[in-house]
């Protein structure tokens, strides 16, 4: 049984975030400035239009620190949708205040591990349950948790020389700390496997960020991450509502 | 017994390092460098408000070298309060003058190793000791020193994989070496699994540097730090009061 | 039998990664951007000569988040070809609007695994099959996937001290998985030892975006994959025809 | 016995490796060229005067390639000393004429493996020759090397899981090589445990840069640095007169 | 037998990666252009030489890719001299057109491997053979290939905790490879210990490019590639007469 097949695919995926050019928009005059927020808020009504159509799910975030100051997810039908949503951003006259900080580019997915088993043909694309969680609205939770990560292939430590067996028992185990949070944190898995640095996306939504702390670091101790897991950067955040983008960025 | 719910959290914490940019400094005139502090120093009475409030502590240090020339150390009561005490610097005309240069966020936590095994059942969060621990107001030190640090999961060196006993006896011999340090500095531990990119970030204040490096030097041959510990950048600097703040910047 | 001398090269190759500066170019007037992409389009019927002599082969695509914005691949009969592409292009008014993003250097190959074996002592360059393979015209499929890679040479996991045997077993299994993706992803392996930083490029193509996260996961289970292989950062993006790249490019 | 009571420390070290800024150097006006290379005039008078009055020492060396164009090597007595003469020469108009490079924090210190078994208990910073390493007057010699270094922690090549025997037998073969090249080179060891991302820096003086070559290498087959060295990156230079400093700049 | 003893050192070697600032090379009105060219053109002149006087050589290469546009290779009698040609270099106008993109600071050596042996007690610095390897006039082929490498210190993968034996062995092996390859590639290594960021630099030169792929490749099957070697960045570049430079800079 093909280990590919066995994974399902939804919606396109661009986690976008930026950083804030201060100094040029100080520098701006009111006028200007009045302009490119006229424009962001466009954008931001587009993206909801899209998501009324159910064409896909946008939502923003500030991000704490400095790594960015605030991120635009994107979930859309294509990559010829991902890849206009953020070129006709970059043409914004909003755009041009902001640096490039960090991207990932990924696709929401449902695992194998999960579809696998369940004795029945149906085609799952059918099923409800499945349908929204690989479409899903984006959630509008007050903190956001983004963080890429890999399953290592390290000597003894190898994820992909295991079997399948014992891949599915691991992430069983797994899934059960995830589903003790749940109604705390609602969780989007994206796959990135050959089309970024990492092989999976997790962004993880809450209304208290302290359960991000929590569900990671109890994650941590079970096999599947104390051995198998690999982190990048992790990058937490507030709801930016349109009101919330405006405020923060009134001088 | 769930590892995370064996962790207590107190306030939210930002580490923000900044760079002066000396060029535009220079450059400004009188009048704009005057503007500058002016701004400036009404940041550092607010911060000390909100001390005096008990939502929050601040504390400002120079950076040795040039990874940084200062950095911002703020505690606050929710990860918005920290987004908007971040925002509101980088609003202002001072900041206009400064880089980015490294930041961490993370939360005061209280580790379950010490918290587990008193055999009670008393709130821990009415113990007016743990208290002053998750919401501490920043020592006035001479010095300060911060570095994040992980836990390593690597191969037959897996931090994670240990029994919650072993982990247990191993953090007990090593709160020991620094319970010798008592008196001679005082150690804030931030816990950032799921903010940023490494688990724990720990900071340090003495009136003497050297024993920063006495501490971390001793505690690097105890089995905790030498089999399992993987550390950041270290940042060591100088206490700034408003004066030396003021010093600093004059040209 | 030499390694080396078993690896059959075709035309030289240049991955151009590009960002466009979208401050200068929202900056500039109308017709200095009309001009820019006078020059562009100039270029890109150029290219479209070179591949009408079977001189070479140049492919243009997009590429999604904030990596790049667009890829430039040229194949060129030698390193001086390739050189003269490239100079060429820095030297237009319109590259002045982009920044260097990343690049590989490489050239077409043919493993020895597939090479050797065949029991035959004709001339594989006289084979029209591996003529067309070493100097292909590159497909206008509507996506690319590119990323280069390693065989890890990592304590127990040596490629390079495995036997040829073990290498050819290997690889033939691997190939299997490949092959199973005919008509849907065509696969252009180059090698960059002693040319770039990693010792292969593999750039794929395909109209469904999808089957290369199958083919590369797929594979990643695979022993070559899961023990030995190491991989660079991923890039994927969207065939730009001449009218996509000024579509991008309109402001 | 605790190891960090056993290593003695003396001034406090900041290497301040910095670069030119060519461009702006060139388009400065003789003028403007004079008043800055007064003001670094005066700077080295001064530090002249520290190292008189014994208060520490500093040295300028140009730095050979990329890395940078000089480092000042800076003794004080504290890191409020160090902290000064690093935001003074900051403040300067011929600090707006170069780029930071790179930095490090650190303490001149002599190792417990020498200090101990001594069998007598002199307080041995009362020793002249002790004191004399502890603060020493750094060498004009024609070139300087650094690097910073860490012991290793790395499964079994654990340095710190060692005995204090086993450390100690392997640090005095170590010092044997060292020792064999006495009046070729003079070896300054700083420790920064707690105060920059290595744990050493090594600072070499030699009239025969060859001689760097020979000594680290030599060192590197000694089992201390073999399986326990883990080395950053590497600086040599030659020294600076102040006539050799304006001739540098001088266009 | 001292290992360091046993190495010959010749000429100092630093490789000058430089890229083009475009943008400012197109700002630039003709009679800048020319002027910077004409400054150029004096200082090829002025290595020329240097080379005929023998006290040094250097080379000129374009470099593919995004890395670099050229390089400088110098070979000089000492870091004083090395110094000096990239200090006058960094004065000159066209300094101004360009960037810095990596540098190699080392020195070129025979191993000791080669020298060890041959039962003689000649001094072998008399040998003209030697002298003609130590004290090399860089060839003018048409292609140059470039990467700093290290043997590794990686557990069981310990090159500095074999014998020498061991080593001499394995060396001699990996020298007939290179000897297979004599009259179609020619190599000088350089040792950096001490001096920069890896141990040493190999530099390649071949009328025919495929060759250093095929070298590089070959030799990586080797143990002491295989099991030893760690590699840095590679470089590749086409040689740059006087007219080919003008030619590359010309609008």
């Amino acid at each position: 049984m093909n280990e590919a097949a066995l994974t399902l695919e939804g919606w396109y995926a661009l986690h976008d975030f930026r950083s804030m050019d201060w100094n040029a928009w100080k520098r701006a005059d009111d006028e200007e400035r009045a302009g490119a927020l006229e424009e962001l808020h466009t954008f931001l009504q587009e993206w909801g239009s899209v998501e009324e159509e159910h064409k896909g799910s946008s939502a923003v975030y500030s991000i704490i620190g400095q790594k960015a100051d605030f991120v635009f997810m994107h979930l859309r039908e294509s990559l010829e949708e991902i890849n206009k949503v953020e070129t006709e951003f970059n043409k914004t006259t909003f755009a041009g205040y902001t640096h490039k900080a960090y991207s990932y580019v990924s696709v929401v997915e449902l695992s194998n591990y999960l579809a696998s088993g369940n004795g029945n043909d149906e085609d799952p694309m059918q099923n409800p349950h499945v349908k929204a969680r690989l479409f899903p609205i984006l959630p509008q939770s007050k903190h956001i948790c983004f963080y890429p990560m890999n399953k290592k292939r390290d000597l003894n430590d190898n994820w992909y020389m295991l079997s399948m067996e014992e891949r599915r028992d691991m992430m069983r185990s797994h899934g059960m700390i995830g589903r003790s949070y749940a109604g705390k944190v609602k969780q989007i898995i994206t796959g990135s496997v050959g089309f970024d640095d990492w092989e999976w996306g997790v962004t993880l939504f809450s209304d208290d960020a302290l359960q991000f702390k929590k569900l990671v670091y109890e994650m941590r101790f079970d096999e599947v991450s104390a051995r198998y897991g690999e982190f990048g950067s992790f990058f937490v955040g507030n709801l930016l509502h349109e009101q919330g983008f405006e405020d923060m960025l009134k001088l």
